[in-house]
């Protein structure tokens, strides 16, 4: 059996996605699509609308034979942490193929890129320097580093779906992986894109137009089990979890906020001063952004708060290092039968059941699903805590 | 101006409350009323009904002339810490006299008890150790101590009033004062009776019956405002904090929840173990009850955890420590006329506006009221903090 990985966070899963996944299976011709999916938070720092659970239903049914879950410790990060997550699952997994969607379509662009970016280190790094110093955000001085050192020439490294790709590929690079990596043209316009305007749709449209009640819309951009769900499931967005957040915030001491991840130089101050006159998430970060810290940086911090993620816990167990489990979360058939096929190769233990300290990062994921159902009736929170802790979904 | 001193809760001010009020003036024949009342949270470990603002309004609305703060350092504490914090603030009032409620009512009893105490010391604090030591909880070993040492033998030191009149009148004793120490009668019947029987009924009853609903019932048994108050602000119960709770014991590791104040003896792991089974805040306090942790004291902690109050800040500031500051919360003009005339004489502080970073036991306020504000909507907890650095009510 061959096998053919991709990197998702189906947030929620729409007609983009399913004609990834059919393209993706087409040009490589495997018999077994391996989605690695963040779990409750996504990468932007935003508490997914649909769990993880939904999500992997979504997923089953739309192509995908196996569901695999990136640990929360990788996917709340910047996209080179998050890439070297779910590759290094992709790989442990020892899928054949990465094929991820960029808005550049072509493979070449991105080798020639990273050739570049290997050619001209120095320069790019101590430009990257300069720039953060400048009072940059990180993904701005990036993306001039880039510029200066020459490297963009055949690749546009201001579209978000490039960059993670370039992550990937570089992440790829870094763990002498056999996986040959892809990618395919994205048929959507704009990963921003803020209104729905056809079948294909941004997932963030999807999510506002969901918001504002228009169904019909969402209706035509979804497989219908994605609609099944956003009807039926409890749904999630930051505004629900601001009360807490807003506790938490006011209630820590800044020592105690400082140990969080990502609170760094000074933000837990800022953070407690414009709390008070907060009334709701996105009046919350718009006081508190500046050019310096990004929407999605200061997200993410906000994700770490709520999940009570410390430092200690990154720098003990993230240090670009490969995942150390596979966490299953769902499968068809053909996903079982890889796995069966696979599984003494594997260097890394696979988890199908999550359990209290098991592993510090799995307990991290617990912690991190705690939060996230914590919005939820105490009966419907239990319920969703004894899912993380069951067996995979078998579709 | 004579004044005399109350040690109150209100929760919520009752007719019983009102007789108190009026019988405490007609024994002293002093012109001035003055309660020390707790906050947002109560000495049993629970959220006041009503917010400290509201039971205020009641107070000057009863009979009393001044609203003094009873600070969450000492309010949420045993009886001893308790009377310790209100007796020193009636103290450094130069209050004439503290007239306190109890089954007993006759003050002779009282001071009878604490000779006898003083003169068993050695006998009743072995016996106290014994009691502990074979697994018995504080106020159980405490009664059997009384007993076995023969200091109960006038006064019946398993009533509730009782109890926390003993305590006032030791702290009394303890600081020194000139303050006069006196008692009434408390014409109700039991404190923790369950149902309201007429127009005298419990604080505990009344909470009850407004919670069924049973509003004629409330209406006879509260004055006009109580009932007004009742119907129109924002309640608060443990069952609405529990979501709160829950999140927290989950998400905080047991190294975290073991530097909470009253958290000992491995209590955490015990709060970790049974909090995933519970749906709401009675199941919980149920299943994590035993022989040696009363129901208030776990609730205590509990308020503890949701105020994150640290053993720290409980060490470094409560140790049997007179009051450092009095804050004012409400005024009639009698009130505000006895102030002036003894302004000159306080040794302490005198707070009329809290501010971040006056006092840190003022700090430990403030938290604790955003604990107790972070049910209400973003906007009404707004409101409510800002009236926490508001001038007093002056009514």
């Amino acid at each position: 059996m061959k096998a053919n990985g991709l990197i998702v966070e189906y947030n929620p899963l729409h007609n983009g996605h399913v004609y990834h996944i059919q393209q993706a299976q087409k040009l490589t011709g495997s018999d077994c699509t391996i989605a690695v999916m963040s779990g409750n938070f996504t990468q932007r720092g935003e508490p997914a609308i649909l769990d993880k659970f939904s999500r992997t239903r979504a997923a089953l049914s739309s192509g995908v034979d196996l569901v695999v879950e990136l640990p929360f410790l990788y996917a709340v990060q910047h996209a080179d942490l998050f890439a070297k997550g779910a590759v290094s699952i992709l790989d442990a997994l020892k899928v054949e193929h990465l094929v991820f969607g960029s808005e550049n379509g072509t493979i070449e662009s991105f080798h020639q890129a990273l050739k570049e970016r290997i050619k001209n280190q120095a320069a790019f790094e101590s430009i990257l320097k300069q720039q953060l110093d400048k009072g940059l955000s990180y993904p701005e001085a990036n993306r001039t580093a880039y510029e200066l050192a020459g490297i963009s020439s055949t690749l546009d490294l201001s579209s978000p779906n490039n960059i993670l790709g370039f992550a990937y590929l570089q992440a790829a690079e870094s763990l002498y992986t056999p996986m040959q990596v892809d990618t395919i043209r994205r048929i959507q316009a704009d990963y921003h894109e803020q209104s729905i305007t056809g079948p294909i749709a941004s997932a963030t449209s999807i999510r506002s137009a969901w918001q504002d009640e228009k169904t019909q819309e969402v209706k035509a951009a979804v497989p219908i089990k994605t609609f099944e769900l956003l009807e039926t499931e409890e749904l999630h967005s930051w505004e629900a979890y601001f009360p807490l957040l807003r506790y938490l915030i006011l209630t820590r001491p800044a020592e105690t906020l400082r140990q969080i991840h990502g609170m760094d130089e000074g933000l837990e101050y800022r953070f407690k001063k414009y709390i008070h006159q907060s009334l709701n998430f996105q009046q919350f970060l718009s006081l508190i952004k500046t050019k310096r810290y990004t929407w999605t940086r200061l997200q993410r911090v906000c994700v770490h708060i709520l999940s009570n993620t410390q430092k200690h816990i990154i720098n003990e167990h993230l240090n670009g290092a490969a995942c150390p489990y596979i966490r299953i979360l769902g499968m068809t058939k053909t996903g079982q039968a890889y796995l069966s096929s696979r599984k003494k190769q594997l260097d890394v233990p696979l988890y199908t059941q999550l359990k209290d300290g098991m592993h510090p990062v799995a307990d991290l994921e617990l912690q991190a699903a705690d939060a996230y159902y914590s919005i939820l009736s105490p009966e419907i929170a239990a319920a969703s805590r004894r899912q993380e802790i069951s067996p995979p979904i078998f579709e």
